[in-house]
């Protein structure tokens, strides 16, 4: 398994897409975004489920929690059947987080990866993207990394999403 | 577990969305779209993977096929997590399709959903879509329920999704 | 031109799809989203741009009014310069609505076709999308065509979006 | 008006989106993804409309070059009404394709604007969003140049899109 962390517009997408492409292996994509939606529509705005501010802060509930520990045992689940797995994560919680999916993933190797990207532009490329509350990548930008403990860390500030892809995909065996 | 089985354009998901909302617990939606959009991009048009023919015919390979069977034992290990998971699913190869969830989900409670709808009646919305290659609906209306067994059966031709999701939560307890 | 008016999830966008497919001519598609979709993100939710509120309200504010004023000038022009043009357009101001079309386009020959859906069945159907802020629909419903006059007028309540674009394209010529 | 024109990829519509976000009237974009998006889905793939093939190439027939003059005879009637339009560009057929723009927008105040972005760079930004046929970057890099005339260029291979849309607000009054 892969995990990148890295905060909202960091370019964590675009980096799993190339490593897709540059791996010889065909490895899959699941990240939080598709543990969001699959959720049911009424638990993505509510204070047990998952709550996106206006300011761009995200807040995450009881619920949402024990559902997100049955999500990681079943990709957990999916690796020990032979899946190679890319999952793009954001620690909201930091060092906690990263707690949450080293129990579930014991005796699977997994490659840790931050992805770094300088507030200042990950703001920028919210805007550009226009699909992403404003404020999310700011907020999130160092957040995510405390306490984490990577294999290898790519910043995206100045580094296009192939090269950082390029650099994962050389640890990759 | 809910496993919902229809060809392309019966409205699947429009059922699985409104189930979501009229189910009192949480449930995930997690379908075979989901599955088909986490593989490489180069996956999704080769012989070993699946590939949309412009008919409308769906084909896929023995790596697709090793890859789902990973992600079958990963929905299974959710549920058996706690989650409670709506698959909604085309199972092409019909008795034979059903047989492969089987396996996976010995021990756990599954609700086994048809979902009907009238071929021409599913060609006419796929084109109404406009997101799908025309054929599909056609294709599939009948191949897929070939041999597989239902515990309950919902005909979209007539019926709105809320009542056919009305109908299939009645059976959820 | 054809100018259908509909609420929200009343099936306009299936009904225009199914057009274009069943015209022989090319129609080009341009209606009110594409419109709101060429705002800043900023007045999409400003009380001079347009706001959906939480229960499904729409409110649309003075800067909104003049940019669509140019707008449908604009859109007057293609079809004079000799596109052919579907607009689907929601009527939240009902005959006033229309009256602003109706100036712009003098001498244009236009089908005014009003796309009605029962509320009830249009709420269920907005549930099913889970793309919309539930309550449009029903907001919509009758409001949209409060003194509003047509050529034609097509029930998606029950009729499917191909048989409503059929009756449609009787009328062309 | 703000006309950008560059290859698939050089980061376009991030740009304007920026740009809707810096300037401080409201801009409307409306680009040729919106005028292709607005035709019938046959259109989309057919000799006569516009085809993608395979290997990035893109064609396009004589219907779509009659739709396409009417479409812009439209634009230019919207900001002859008082709109602010951002439209952005591929031009295909270089400086061909500007005179189009021209002669339609006689009396106009316009910023042309040359959005490049070194093709090997283009691809790279192309596979990470996956979105788009692989190709396309690296084939319509200089192409859509050749022979346009710019009142100002940037270049998106180091720049970010934020600051390429700053630097054409500069010119905006």
């Amino acid at each position: 398994m892969i995990i990148l962390n890295g905060g909202s517009s960091s370019g964590k997408s675009g980096i799993v897409r190339c490593l897709q492409a540059v791996l010889p292996d065909p490895w899959q994509a699941l990240g939080v975004d598709t543990f969001v939606e699959s959720l049911p529509a009424a638990m993505r705005s509510s204070s047990a489920g998952i709550e996106f501010a206006p300011d761009g802060e995200v807040q995450v509930g009881a619920v949402f929690r024990e559902l997100e520990a049955a999500w990681i045992e079943g990709i957990a689940a999916m690796a020990r059947a032979g899946a190679r797995v890319i999952v793009d994560e954001v620690f909201l919680g930091g060092a906690q987080s990263q707690q949450r999916w080293l129990r579930a993933l014991a005796g699977l190797e997994v490659l840790w990866v931050g992805v770094r990207c300088q507030g200042a532009v990950a703001a920028g490329r919210e805007l550009a993207r226009g699909d992403r509350t404003v404020g999310m990548a700011q907020t999130q930008a160092e957040l995510v990394h405390r306490g984490v403990r990577y294999d290898l860390e790519v910043d995206s500030t100045r580094r296009e999403s192939l090269e950082c892809a390029r650099l994962i995909a050389a640890r990759v065996h």
